[in-house]
């Protein structure tokens, strides 16, 4: 196995066979995987949930993560989010010719290490290169298959008098990635939150029907997502800035950067709309889950300006939040 | 929707939102893919068939295909072989920036067709665009799920007196594509192979445990795929040159650019290995079904040279084919 990938280990021959075997079959083979048939047979006799995400984060390492990892755990996120326990991920790549196979070798590490982690198999791949100049390092596919535990989540279900809540600080990821592309920013306190949100999601299922919508907030943070969750319905959501947790490195970074951490994208926290009977529950749910440590109830929905999302400032005015206009933060996942 | 594609159209705001509502839903749109959660809830009680494929095929439209046809048929090819009826899709796309949005229309209109004909639903996606030079127009990623059908699919299950059977000729999407990039070879006659096998496939399952395995001999083509086959077995593969469907544009074209059809990629045909009791069976089976009209037994397997491939030639000498070793036709698909 060679030091650089070529144009050659994506030719689907020797070279390609060489690049699965000796790099990728280690790090993430497993019963399913190493059949290397062009598909997987899987096991499952349930409702299924189906998910599918590219990841072309830059860099593709970052403090708290890195393409690998965030590839796997974007979308078992997803599948949590849906209601759906994640159980099989695919895994493609696409790679710029010239990436030192190191750097890969480190990625897939990572994935396996963070499928470990979330309980998922990864049960079927696909590896391509593109020419120096066509790519960027590495891009990577990862499409997953959930068993439905949680049926109807939905942004339909929410009503006036119903609690928002977040499961930790906001504005992490987006932060870490943007600090990382600028070497004089460089801090060693702003790390990524990228993590699986499934054990979290789980233990809101146990809600059933008080538990109206699940959603991480990544891409276009915490404002663009409630913005979906309030748009072409009669529902306002108001939201507490006050209540909002933000790490203060996080505040500062968002600062000198020119950015808003309603807008950074996360990439290990989840938003649940809830009933306001249960919400003191949900809350002690996250709190009581690893990684909901900071959990917080940071709004409500009601029907004053329907379809609006109001933010409610430190100062006691409000402002209209508004989904992402444009890339705040291009390639942050 | 503007006419070009821009960073902002892969921000996860307003601009992405306007994407996939203006250009993707109204070609794509179906009852599972409309409601636009993180993931797709599927209905499904038996065991499954999940595969991926990233597309990167250069240049991105080219005679007979695009790379959305390509990027449909591809997976459902992949479940086809293992023995599934494909039924689910995602679709993932890596857009350059700059990208004229009339290109992206077409090839997801083309992806919409291909579907259709196929009888898959695309159940969920992703749009992540980046900066120009860092991608190449536009790359998909595509997992799908099917069914399983056929169970036990493997060349595990070769044994010697088998029968090798193509399904048409081969060679055509590797010429076509590589004179798509070479304007000053360009001939009307050539065009890639491009189509969803499952119906071939299907045909061929009603051998049962005759049929042996099936395989779409996609990069490195139908040398390296019968290498597959033999390779770690105490059998070996004869292949008849005499008897391979070739076009004759596409030897001429081979002969040409210094290609060998035999390891040209292929992407409308299936190699399938068959008992010899029912070979006859399997070979009108496939001459029945659309797409099979050319369809031929190629070969045989014995054990005189356990895990090799040799070729008789029509000169009546043997050669020993190897896999493919480099990229002969780098991002054929």
């Amino acid at each position: 196995m060679e030091d650089i990938i070529s144009l050659d280990h994506g030719s689907g021959g020797k070279k390609t066979s060489s690049l699965i075997e000796k790099l990728i079959l280690p790090a993430l083979g497993n019963p399913v995987l190493n059949e290397l048939g062009d598909a997987a047979v899987l096991k499952g006799a349930e409702d299924l949930v189906f998910s599918t995400d590219s990841f072309v984060v830059s860099p593709y390492f970052f403090p708290g993560g890195d393409i690998g990892k965030l590839a796997v755990c974007g979308t078992v996120n997803d599948i949590a989010m849906q209601g759906g326990i994640p159980k099989y991920l695919s895994l493609a790549l696409i790679i710029e010719e010239g990436l030192p196979a190191e750097d890969l070798r480190r990625v897939i590490a990572s994935a396996a290490k963070a499928a470990e982690e979330a309980g998922v198999i990864i049960a079927t791949g696909d590896t391509k290169v593109v020419e120096r100049g066509k790519g960027d390092g590495i891009f990577i596919n990862t499409a997953g298959i959930g068993f439905l535990a949680c049926p109807g989540l939905s942004p339909k279900n929410i009503r006036p008098g119903d609690k928002v809540l977040v499961s930790g600080t906001v504005g992490d990821h987006g932060t870490a990635v943007m600090l990382a592309r600028s070497p004089l920013l460089v801090s060693a306190e702003l790390k990524s939150d990228c993590r699986a949100l499934s054990a979290l999601a789980q233990a809101l299922y146990s809600l059933g029907p008080d538990l109206k919508v699940l959603r991480d907030p990544t891409r276009g943070g915490v404002a663009t997502t409630l913005c979906e969750f309030a748009e072409n319905t009669k529902n306002s959501v108001v939201l507490d800035e006050k209540s909002l947790p933000v790490r203060p490195q996080v505040r500062s970074a968002c600062d000198i950067l020119g950015l808003d951490p309603l807008y950074c994208a996360n990439e290990g926290k989840l938003l649940a709309v809830v009933s306001a009977e249960r919400a003191e529950e949900a809350l002690a749910l996250l709190k009581g889950t690893e990684g909901g440590e900071d959990a917080a109830v940071i709004g409500y929905v009601d029907d004053v300006h329907p379809g609006r999302v109001i933010e409610k400032t430190p100062l006691g005015t409000f402002r209209i939040l508004t989904k992402l206009a444009g890339a705040q933060l291009p390639r942050i996942c």
